[in-house]
C-alpha cells in the first residue's frame, strides 16, 4: 500500500502534467492502477521521445509543474482540506457515474457530505428580488427535509440557495470554478467560510486556478453530477443554468424549473426548460414528491370542506366566504360582507388565531391550511 | 322542402319541449329527420300515454312552452339574429364534432364567423392587471394573425380577450351562458354591442334564459368546441377555466397556459395545466407555431433590451428593481430600497405617470408595459 502522502503527491503530479486532461488522467489511472504507475509510464514515454527526437532542445513542456504540486500539497496539509481521487471510497458515488467525472476533487470542509442526497438550486447571478426569495425558501425547505443543497457559490440565486440551506439548519455544498485556495466572487468570502463550517466547498481545479469563463460550464457538470436533480429558479434564455440543466438531463438527473411572469426576462430560461420537459416547481413539495414518490405532501385544501369546519359562527363564515381563495384587503371584505371595518378586523384576528387565515403582503388576508 | 320559418318554429318547439334535452333532441332529429317529424312522434307518444293513463288529469307538463317559442321567433325575426341547427351547413363544423354539440345555436351578428379558425382566450373573472394585459395582447396578436378570438364575455380575462381582438382589427366570438336577448354581465353590454358589430355572440340557451351557475360549465364546452385551441391566461386552481381546458382536452383541442409567478395565486390553475401537458405560452407565436407548424416566429426579443429604456434616474430604477415582477406593497418597497415611505410613494407616482408601474389590489404596485 502506497502511503497517503506520496499517493497524493503522485496524483497531483499527474494532474499537473501538461497534456494530461481529465480523460487521459482517468484512462492512465485505469491502465496503470495508480498515479505512480501512470507517471512511470509517462516518464518512459518521455525518454523514448527524447531519444527519437534528439534534435529537440527540450521536452520541459511535458514536465509537471513541481512548484505547483508543492503548493497543492501545502494546501492539502492544512486542517479540513481533503483530496479525493476517483477510485477513493469517499469519492461521491453519484458523481463517479457521469461520463467525465473529475479525476481529483479538492474539498474544503466535510467530504462525507458529498455522499448525502443532494439537490442543486441554481439560477441567475442577477435575479429579481422575488427569484432570490424563492431560491432561499426552496433551499430552506429542502434543507429542512434533510436534503443537502448544492450550488455554484455565484452571486444571486446560488448565494441565496446556500444561505437558505444554512438558514434551514441544513447542509450545503458549493462547487467552485477556481482553485480551492481562491474564493470567487470575493463578495462571497464570508459565505464560503460559513459553508465550509457547515458543509463543503468542492472544486476539480488545483490551487492557484483563477476564475476563467471556460471553467464555469465545466464546473456545472459537477453541480448536476453530485445531485439527484437540478432546480433552476431564474435564468435567462441563454445562461449557465441552462447548461447545467442540459448536463443534468444528459446525466439522467431530474430537471426542475420555477415558472415566472412572462414579462420577467429571467423566467424565459425556466420556461424553455419547462417546454423541454422539466418538472414545474411551485413549492418544495413538488421537488420532494418527484425525487421520492413515498413523500407525502400535505393534503391540498379542498374548497368543499367548508361545511366540515368546526362551526365558525355565522359572521366568521361570512368573512371567510367573502375572502374567497385569493388574498384580499380588509376594505374589500368590508364591502363584500357589509360589516364594519372594526368587526371585520376582529373576526380576521379570530380566524387567524384559529389557523384559518393568514395575513398576506399589502395588508391583505388569505385563507390557509385545510380550512374552508 | 319545409319553409325556413316553420322549420325554425318546429326546431324551437322541440327545444322548448320539457324533457327533451340536447341528447334527446339530437337523437330525435336523427331518427325522424326533422323537428316536425320528431314533434309528430312526441305528440303520438303523448296521446298514447294519455290513453293509457286516463286517470291522470293532464300531461300539460310535457307540452312545449308555446309563448316562449313565440318569443324566440320574435327574437329571430330581428335583423342580425340567426338560428343554426346541427344539420345546417352553416352550423360550425368543428363544434359539430364534439360529443354533445348544442342542437341549436342562437347567433347575434355574423354566423359566417363561426366557421373561421378560432382560438379561445379565457381566464379569471378577477385577474391581476398583468394578466388582463397579457390576455389583451395575446388576443390582439391572434387577431392580427387572422385568427378569430373566442371567449365567454365574462368580466376579467374574457373581456380583455374580446377587447384585444377588436383592438387588433380582428374578429371575436362571445359564447354566452344566457339567452340571446340577455347580456351577462350587464357591465359588458357596450362590449357585447361591439362584438355583434364585428363578430358574433352565440348561445345555446333560448330567449329569457337568465344567468344560472349551472349554465356556465355547459357554455364552456362550446367555447372549446368552436376553437382549435384554448389559451388560459390566469386561473385559480379550481376554476371554470380549468373546466374549459378539460373540455378542450376531451374534444382533442390544444390546451395552452400562460405561466406566472409562483406567488400569484391566479397562476396556480395555469401551472396545474402545464403539469398536465398544456403548451406553455409566452408570446402569441407560441400559439400560432403550435397550431400551424408552417408559422415562422419573429426572432425573440433580447432581454438585453432592458438597457435601452429611456433612463429612469437611479432612485427610480432602484424602486423599479425592488418592485420585481410581482405586485408588492409600498412597505416592502421601503424595506427593499432603504428609502423613506414618502420617497417611495413619490417615485411610484412618477413611475405610474410614465406608464411603468400601476397600482394593484391591496395597495400593491406592479410593473406594467414593456418598461425596464
Amino acid at each position: 500500500m502506497e502511503d497517503p502522502d506520496s499517493k497524493a503527491a503522485h496524483a497531483l503530479t499527474l494532474l499537473r502534467t501538461p497534456g494530461v486532461g481529465p480523460v487521459a488522467h482517468r484512462v492512465l489511472m485505469e491502465r496503470y492502477g495508480s498515479a505512480r504507475g501512470a507517471l512511470a509510464w509517462l516518464a518512459e514515454q518521455g525518454r523514448g521521445r527524447a531519444r527519437d527526437r534528439a534534435a529537440l532542445a527540450s521536452d520541459s513542456r511535458s514536465d509537471p509543474d513541481r512548484r505547483a504540486v508543492e503548493r497543492d500539497l501545502a494546501w492539502l496539509a492544512l486542517p479540513g482540506h481533503h483530496l479525493l481521487a476517483l477510485a477513493d471510497p469517499a469519492y461521491p458515488a453519484r458523481l463517479r457515474e457521469i461520463p467525465d467525472p473529475p479525476p481529483l476533487l479538492f474539498v474544503t470542509g466535510d467530504p462525507a457530505l458529498l455522499a448525502t442526497p443532494q439537490v442543486a438550486v441554481i439560477g441567475s447571478r442577477n435575479p429579481s428580488l422575488g427569484g432570490r426569495e424563492q431560491a432561499e425558501s426552496l433551499a430552506r425547505g429542502l434543507a429542512a427535509a434533510g436534503v443537502t443543497v448544492t450550488s455554484g457559490l455565484a452571486l444571486g440565486i446560488d448565494g441565496a440557495a446556500h444561505r437558505g440551506a444554512l438558514a434551514g439548519g441544513g447542509y450545503t455544498v458549493a462547487v467552485a470554478g477556481t482553485g480551492p485556495d481562491r474564493i470567487y466572487p470575493a463578495h462571497h468570502r464570508a459565505l464560503a467560510r460559513e459553508i465550509v463550517a457547515r458543509g463543503a466547498v468542492v472544486t476539480e481545479f488545483p490551487t492557484g486556478t483563477p476564475p476563467r469563463p471556460e471553467h464555469f460550464p465545466r464546473r456545472n457538470r459537477i453541480i448536476s453530477g453530485l445531485s439527484l436533480g437540478v432546480v433552476v429558479v431564474e435564468a435567462a434564455l441563454r445562461s449557465g443554468s441552462r447548461i447545467t440543466a442540459r448536463h443534468a438531463a444528459d446525466q439522467g438527473r431530474e430537471v426542475f424549473a420555477v415558472p415566472g411572469s412572462v414579462r420577467n426576462p429571467l423566467a424565459r430560461g425556466c420556461h424553455a426548460l419547462l417546454r423541454d420537459g422539466a418538472k414545474l416547481v411551485e413549492t418544495v413539495a413538488d421537488i420532494l414528491e418527484e425525487l421520492d414518490p413515498g413523500f407525502r405532501r400535505a393534503p391540498a385544501p379542498d374548497p368543499g370542506e367548508v361545511a366540515s369546519v368546526p362551526d365558525p359562527d355565522t359572521t366568521q363564515r361570512r368573512v371567510l366566504e367573502a375572502l374567497g381563495h385569493d388574498p384580499a384587503p380588509v376594505d374589500h371584505l368590508v364591502e363584500r360582507t357589509g360589516l364594519t371595518a372594526d368587526a371585520v378586523s376582529a373576526i380576521l384576528l379570530t380566524l387567524e388565531l384559529r389557523g384559518l387565515v393568514a395575513s398576506a403582503p399589502g395588508g391583505c388576508y388569505e385563507r390557509i391550511g385545510t380550512g374552508p
